[in-house]
């Protein structure tokens, strides 16, 4: 049996920080994310495969114990990999290949997209039929095993993909919108350390309550202007709110001199928009990019890792290629 | 007869354009401004050098069509001196070497530094007294006449001095502090338009009532902590909200990639606090650096033409150097 499975990762359109504080995120799932292919053997061995992190490793299926010492990025992906293979019971070993399309580390929910992708293409393999919300919890249990705690906004992008807007009670809602949004993701390669800044911001919060308060409003009007946006097609005001959502990550200091730059530089080359995604401090900023991205692209590949992308719409998805 | 004068430039330390939008604002006369030499002579002869903007030029004292086509930075300079010279009346002819010590037309107040400066000293040769008032109210209406229009700040600056806080009804309050502000003035020797960023930022708010009166509501808290932090000689927290108020102005758009790449490069070798001055689009930040000072001035001036100052209680001054 030989299975294909891929599950997106996704960016932060808006509220990455203020979500933190009950204000509106608006998460995009990514057609860039993590394909998987899984082949089962006849004899009882297990291979995994994960090229981008030069992770290759295989083992008897019968003791599990697959993994060993890595530096801490690749052991984390590991681990869920791992996580998932015992979620399930094989009759035969497999080759495993997690082929990481996206950056790790970056704010792209690359755990996630690994997980996701994982329980979909292993339990088919283990003959088990799992509807989306039952690999969303799965996903979900696995990264607050590993994690301590996890927001389910990642496995849920991984999952279904879509827009969605987190609203002030935490609860995800799909955005119905008839656009295209052709983003540019760079990354300058510098990790940001989420949990830090994220308590980094609280700390000004609890300093500067009516500063921040203020700033965390302007947050939450931006996030719910946007899906107003999203959902009438209005490119204009997508780009206008992005770079004003960009500054306001600035003014709360989870912004950098990179991340500055990569946001500059696409909005000289014609971005719409262009701010930073995810919890910064490092990491990537998207450009949205309705005219001209193969331009824009061109000129941020010079100096960045940089893809292109659009939102996914159908989340997780396997193709059974040899029953 | 001859006459030393001095006039301070400014900075915005807080506020810019949000005072526009009358909220608060904090304006720093520094210790770097324009210096005037003039020496009467025994004929009817005026002779103007102005060595910065390469202009020289004499005349008889009758005609007092003393300019001719200069570049418009240049000509509007040789502008105010030419309306300074027309308030007076001279017995002589003169030298006069008007020696801009800082940058012209990079938002730090160098026209009404001329004009202070010129009057302080014409004034003095011509045999009048004027007092402090009667300086900045005729700087402002030479201003005034040439500009179409100004704000009092500039020309207040320049000759009272010290630090002022702009209030919500637009009156000037001066800030009694009893510390040393030092800063590093960085310029991306790029100019921007600060008619059209005036009125971008309107357009903004018009557009966006809501999000943009929220960052203006941040904005006049800032300046009013800032005020506060003055006051109290709370060094920590004038970076900090120096650091909230940059942010802020990248999110209304006046911010640049040469901006931003100063602000941290201050940032990184130590100033506790860096931010864009004046209206933006180019132009020059400040950093506030009460620690290793030199060593930040060291990194900025390897890419970026930059001075050292502090604030200048004093304002306009003058010293008859020869009877």
């Amino acid at each position: 049996m030989k299975i294909k499975a891929f599950a997106p990762g996704k960016v932060i359109l808006f509220g990455e920080h203020s979500v933190v504080h009950k204000k509106p995120a608006i998460a995009v799932a990514i057609n860039r994310g993590v394909e998987v292919e899984v082949t089962s053997r006849d004899d009882d061995i297990v291979r995994i495969d994960v090229p981008l992190v030069n992770y290759s490793e295989s083992s008897e299926l019968t003791d599990k114990k697959l993994f060993f010492e890595l530096d801490s990025q690749n052991k984390m992906i590991t681990d869920y990999i791992y996580e998932v293979i015992n979620l399930f019971e094989f009759d035969n070993g497999f080759n495993l290949t997690v082929d990481i399309k996206m950056y790790l580390g970056a704010g792209l929910g690359s755990s996630a997209a690994v997980t996701v992708s994982c329980i979909k293409a292993l339990s088919l393999l283990a003959g088990i039929k799992l509807n989306k919300d039952q690999i969303a919890r799965q996903a979900r249990d696995i990264e607050i095993k590993i994690q301590g705690a996890a927001s389910p906004i990642d496995t849920s992008m991984s999952t279904y993909g879509g827009i969605i807007y987190i609203d002030e009670k935490s609860q995800l809602n799909r955005i119905d919108f008839d656009m295209d949004l052709p983003l540019i993701v760079s990354n300058c390669e510098i990790s940001g350390n989420t949990g830090k800044l994220v308590e980094s911001v609280r700390q000004k919060y609890v300093k500067y309550p009516e500063i921040v308060g203020n700033i965390f409003n302007a947050m939450q009007l931006i996030a719910r202007n946007a899906k107003e946006a999203l959902e009438t097609g209005n490119s204009e005001l997508i780009g206008e709110l992005m770079n004003l959502n960009q500054g306001l990550l600035d003014s709360i200091g989870v912004n950098t001199v990179e991340l500055s730059d990569m946001v500059y530089l696409s909005r000289k080359y014609g971005a719409k928009g262009s701010k930073l995604t995810g919890s910064g401090g490092g990491g990537c900023i998207i450009a949205y990019c309705p005219e001209n991205i193969d331009y824009i692209y061109d000129h941020l590949s010079q100096k960045y890792a940089t893809f292109k992308c659009e939102q996914s719409d159908e989340g997780v998805n396997a193709t059974i290629i040899e029953k």
